[in-house]
């Protein structure tokens, strides 16, 4: 198995030439924010992911979790990288200095995230959820509950769970059946969920569970459901351990991937109750999640980058090494490495073209939800958050579809040696394969981007970012370069599939909603395909920019024009499929009888 | 886990309207081959195939294959599932009468053999590789040889494997090491050879290992290569087995799928040289293999359909039986099977239309096969030939390809339930992944559709495909319906994309040969996509057809023609950005120095 290097380079470029990073820093509260010590934060981060949490991920993934009398051992090295993790203050990054967060830009986390996922998607799991625990407090919680919790979770001594899924209710939370009920000052909970990412384990020395539930008078539906915060153990008003709360973890799945983390059924309250306290008021408890919503997609589309990264580079390591066959158009019929074969390359370029337009994407939303959340000019702030909202569901969704892709093909790299699990290949496709699941599945993510996102808002801000697209089309007309242009022809192209196939969207949506529906995903893939091209045609015309703000080397841009040609030529070729398929494929979906398939 | 039933209604339907069974069984030899025996094996094959191989699937996965000093013990209820599966005669359908094959066609064999990789993968990876020894034998084994050993192999008391691969030759086999020095009337032979499948095993009293190895005088590259049969037990000229051959499995190896099936590392010669016959000539055995290689690359592009099939049976019944959210476009709130929402029923439609199709393309190939092996005239085998020559590299990456596409489909249409082992959908994605892989990675099926069979003759073949495909078109054109003209209006766009890359292809392999490699791989998938809609095509059109020649019922017909148009609008909407990737894409990859990627 290859090492893993945080792909330092080209996290810089992105930060600092497509998401300018120097516009980020001025907003209030980011000042701290400078290249300098961007550049110092991802040096440090790189080290941890690549020396302590990389070398862990294979033999993580071998061990798995044991669970007995419903105590969870997490596999060996894990407690230790983790302590290393929340020392370094990692955990914290993002979160209110005023309890001990550094305060840094949701950009720098974005960056920071994708590493631990490189390095080791199981562990990494553990903080990404305690995130959006943290979030939810922050942003919900009382003065009190955040005075107990918060300070220990952003440090991360106690890791936060997201327990929403019940066996009746996945998808569809409306079906929640869990209780609360009133009990002075707290509630007390019962109920089973499933699916609790971390929900026991041994790393820390506390478990906040974040759990939906019902209250006895609450009406059906998602309008009757509360958000509580229920710890494993009772925390003293001095913030002191005290005793074990009434839940436990009743056992552990058996996955395809990320056998490392725990996903853990827990049973809540079968001695009369876990004691739970509220969190803002009953019945909002489906509200405030939409809170921590865009974060944990976008962390979730960032594991897709991640494993794409990581395969990418495993694979193209392995193709450098592995002698075989001659090459075709040569007179020497020795053989070479197989990274000369033009089946090869075209493989890990396509590997390395997702990977880094999905970086690229991913980042981006990132900086524009710094900028929703910080910039002083209203105006401004509701654009930010209006492209954050369009482009989060095809952050998440487009971005996990690629991570399975670019895994199996970086399996296929490896010919024969791909298929046998020492070689590490192959985990990255079965990690990779829960991604398009939780977090809303990427079905999920479409029928919100064509719904809320783009048909209830009749395309105002798809046409936003079609503007932005187009200002990238046009410069790439005019540089003074043979490839940049050709460049700017496939986006072009491209842009008019989009508009096609919007334009359709907004006009079937309110007419035939199932046929919308039943196009939701081609739509996605469309929309992501677009703007990754956009983003590699932004990154090309970046390193001709002669007011680049960040380093780079010759080799760098070089590959850099290389990678946008090649997404250009052989991924947003695909778009006007697709936006045919979006055109004309509701009906062959919706017309048919099922019982009789 | 959902049951396996065989698909039969689907494979009767395709064997007696797409492939001419009327045609096929008269041709000498197969005259056996009516439609009303053709029903009779495929009821009994079901039978074996649903109630006794499909349920060892999923426990012999968890179960695996042990090694203890050199002997490999297959999971539990092998043997006897093997055991029936030789008695009821399944192994020889195909073979030489003389030899106790039952001497049917090579389609009624592929409808089985379907069967068996639905049921389960890895305990058909058996008689798979034995049909391959089997006919090498056949062909080129002097009959002492075949006296001795075939009779059994096709039997399937013992069962035949290739020994192919070493550590430092597996695609490229001219670096093969492995010795053969001869030694009276037969061989010496020394070496290692790895992913020997079922190279050693506990469910037949012998097991022949048909070897490739270099004598002291050969000259190097491929064409110093001869091939020897190595038995595990010597075997007596009255046929009985006898002492044990220097020959030993060294380890087996950690897969991440087909995991019941042992892949082996074998050792020859450790105590002085196995005993090895040679066959046919010195220096000939790739040219020998060649013999096989068609069958064994239609075997493998089965398997895609197979776990295909299987993924899209499961993940429908579970459709069907999982509630979740209501209807997106109905008043009532209650929730409903999620198989009633758009984005559930385009996943299970793309599942089933992908299958149907690569089903259709794998048996209709074998049809030629048929034709091209017994056909009296001459011209028409040469056509025949010709035909399967070009599909065979089409049907065997094109088919599993398209079968990690439906299984992971699969595991998304589960949802959170799809990621956890025991469902079941997960595994069919793991074995699902190796099939692209081994008989030759689909990068080298690409290039060999590209230059050995599409550039070296000037695209003949290929226009004669075209020609076929346009008299579908024409026949959808003129159909009293709605819907097949418009299918024949995609197929059209489709046959253009074609058209345009294979022009191209042709021009560009003699002035560029590695800008054509580059695209070869979008190439074929084009050409797949395309010969699966014409597939669909004739399918929908043969359902009109009053003179049918087999019972389909209406929700047969309903089904069929909607999977049809499915695919139309969903598939072969894709044929024209992969015709512009082909024409394109070459230089982006070719160009690129990938010392500094």
């Amino acid at each position: 198995m290859s090492e893993y290097a945080s792909p330092i380079d080209d996290m810089r470029f992105v930060i600092n030439e497509l998401c300018d990073l120097d516009a980020i820093g001025q907003l209030p509260g980011y000042e701290d924010a400078t290249p300098d010590l961007v550049e110092a934060v991802l040096a440090e981060a790189g080290k941890l992911a690549a020396g302590v949490m990389a070398p862990l991920n294979r033999d993580g993934d071998v061990e798995g979790c044991h669970i007995e009398n419903g105590i969870v051992r997490t596999p060996r090295g894990f407690k230790q990288a983790y302590g290393q993790f929340i020392e370094g203050g990692w955990n914290g990054v993002p979160f209110d200095p005023e309890y001990g967060g550094q305060g840094l830009p949701w950009l720098i986390t974005t960056a920071l995230s994708e590493m631990w996922n490189s390095a080791n998607m199981a562990l990494a799991l553990c903080p990404l959820l305690t995130q959006g625990a943290v979030e939810l407090l922050s942003a919900h919680g009382s003065d009190q509950l955040k005075a107990r919790f918060l300070k220990k979770m952003i440090s991360g001594e106690w890791n936060g769970t997201m327990n929403l899924t019940e066996p009746q209710a996945g998808t569809d939370l409306a079906q929640l059946r869990s209780k609360a009920v009133r009990h002075g000052d707290h509630y007390k909970i019962t109920g089973q969920k499933i699916f609790i990412t971390y929900g026991e384990h041994d790393m820390t020395d506390n478990i906040i569970h974040m759990v939906l539930a019902r209250t006895p008078e609450a009406p059906p539906g998602i309008k009757g459901i509360s958000l509580f915060v229920v710890p494993k153990f009772m925390v003293g008003d001095d913030g002191a351990i005290g005793e074990r709360n009434d839940l436990r973890c009743v056992s552990i799945e058996h996955k395809l991937g990320i056998s490392a983390s725990p996903t853990a059924v827990m049973s809540f309250g079968d001695d009369g109750g876990a004691t739970g306290y509220l969190v803002g008021q009953e019945n909002n408890g489906i509200r405030y999640m939409f809170t921590m919503m865009n974060n944990a997609r976008l962390a979730v589309g960032l594991q897709g980058v991640a494993i794409g990264e990581r395969a990418f580079q495993q694979a193209r390591d392995f193709a450098r090494e592995r002698i075989q066959s001659r090459d075709a158009d040569a007179a020497d019929p020795a053989p070479v490495a197989i990274i000369h074969h033009p089946d090869v390359k075209r493989m890990l370029l396509s590997m390395k073209a997702r990977t880094e337009a999905a970086r690229a994407l991913s980042y981006y939303t990132a900086a524009k939800l710094d900028t929703a959340k910080r910039h002083p000019d209203q105006a401004m702030r509701g654009q930010a958050q209006a492209l954050v909202d369009l482009l989060i569901p095809v952050v998440k969704a487009w971005s996990t579809d690629n991570g399975i892709d670019i895994a199996s093909t970086g399996i296929q790299v490896h010919g024969g040696m791909g298929y046998i699990e020492e070689t590490g290949a192959a985990q990255y496709l079965r990690d990779a394969r829960i991604a398009p699941i939780y977090e809303g599945t990427n079905g999920i993510q479409a029928i919100d981007l064509i719904g809320r996102k783009v048909a209830r808002e009749q395309g105002r801000t798809v046409n936003l970012l079609m503007a932005e697209i187009q200002i990238v089309i046009d410069a790439l007309g005019n540089a003074d370069n043979d490839i940049l242009p050709a460049i700017g022809v496939r986006l072009e192209e491209a842009l008019g599939g989009l508009k096609k196939a919007t334009d359709w969207i907004i006009d079937c949506y309110s007419r035939d909603l199932n046929g919308a529906l039943a196009v939701a995903v081609p739509y996605l893939t469309l929309l992501g395909n677009t703007a990754g091209g956009w983003m590699m045609g932004a990154a090309a015309l970046a390193t001709a920019n002669p007011g680049q703000k960040s380093e780079m080397s010759e080799d760098f841009i070089t590959a850099k024009i290389a990678t946008a040609r090649f997404y250009a030529d052989h991924i947003l070729t695909d778009v006007s499929g697709l936006s045919e398929e979006v055109v004309c494929g509701g009906p062959s979906v919706c017309e048919i009888d099922f019982d009789k398939i």
